[in-house]
């Protein structure tokens, strides 16, 4: 099969790579990296990904890493599958371009250490760490106060219909809302709707429980 | 004019869209914000720029913020313009965006505290913290390890040539370029090679001292 994505379905970043495939209705071949046994860390994995972590991603003897270069790329190089997640209009693309930063330098930045701190820790066995917690918990509030207010005027946060803007938080999401975080998310009416949209869309159900 | 710049110069992430609009060769109105009067948290800025950071950015009728998001619409927009800052065969463009995802998501996460602690915090008469200082210049040299293995088989982070991937890296590189985080660059022969040719560019220079 062309394409391969290497990683383990733990992981938000790799999560984020699998819902845009199944957006894309694209098939795969998903290889697992055994994270416990430090295969991240092997030389030949890092040769797909010298950072050594999750994912790794190949279309033929194209070789990628970074979640949302990955999602870029599918995006732009099979326009005709399945959803249509980039706008092609400069201007509204550009929008779109404003909030695939936003998840990226605010949303993810808050949100991914919630989710450690929530959602991964005690999965490992690890203490929460509340002061921590608290700290970016008021963080994303301040994103979500953005959110709510972009959200009460357009359906989607890039503009009408659902982009990589919107998809590149659904990992996140899925962590945060099996914790107490959710009450973030349930106090902002337009962010719990639109969180809830995307949450139910069936590519994702699919990715998820694939 | 069309095209306005809001913002300071000195703050990397304006310095990041100045860079780009330099190298697009594209005349614009810089507006300053003063920050010290907390003009980016007035409800006017806050129309152009919800989070309340710099740059805010227009052009024509079209508003935008978020330096990556800026410099992406011009390149894509004003492709005949000054350089070319992006690659149009969609598997080339795919690797460009590879490092421009490790320059958001790694070089400055780490590079930009240090920057704050190594540049800003002396200007603004604080104390650097040390024990900050260290642990991300291990962050960053990590990263840098990964630069130079990459460097040393591509003369430019994305391929061939000089592009958005490079470019982001300008504004923080100047700033430690000035601190003893310089080091850190010149210890690797290829990242050293590469940071002295990608701020020698005449637009650079140019964007710095206008």
């Amino acid at each position: 099969m062309a394409i391969k994505l290497y990683g383990t379905a733990a992981s938000t970043n790799v999560l984020r790579v699998m819902a845009c495939l199944a957006e894309k209705e694209l098939d795969y071949e998903f290889v697992n990296v055994n994270m416990s046994n430090k295969e991240h860390k092997s030389p030949e994995f890092l040769s797909r990904n010298p950072f050594g972590q999750v994912p790794a991603f190949e279309d033929g003897d194209l070789k990628l890493f970074e979640s949302r270069a990955i999602t870029q790329y599918l995006a732009h190089t099979y326009p005709d599958n399945g959803t249509n997640l980039i706008i092609h209009d400069p201007k509204k693309m550009a929008i779109v371009g404003v909030w695939i930063e936003v998840e990226a330098q605010k949303f993810d930045r808050f949100g991914s250490k919630l989710a450690w701190e929530l959602a991964y820790k005690p999965m490992f066995g690890l203490t929460t760490d509340e002061t921590v917690v608290e700290e970016h918990e008021k963080n994303l509030e301040q994103v979500l106060d953005v959110y709510e207010s972009r959200l009460s005027e357009s359906k989607y946060l890039g503009g009408d219909c659902f982009t990589l803007a919107d998809l590149h938080h659904l990992p996140v999401l899925k962590y945060l809302f099996g914790t107490k975080a959710k009450r973030l998310f349930d106090a902002r009416p337009h962010v719990s709707a639109w969180a809830a949209d995307i949450q139910s869309r069936p590519a994702w159900v699919k990715a998820i429980t694939a």
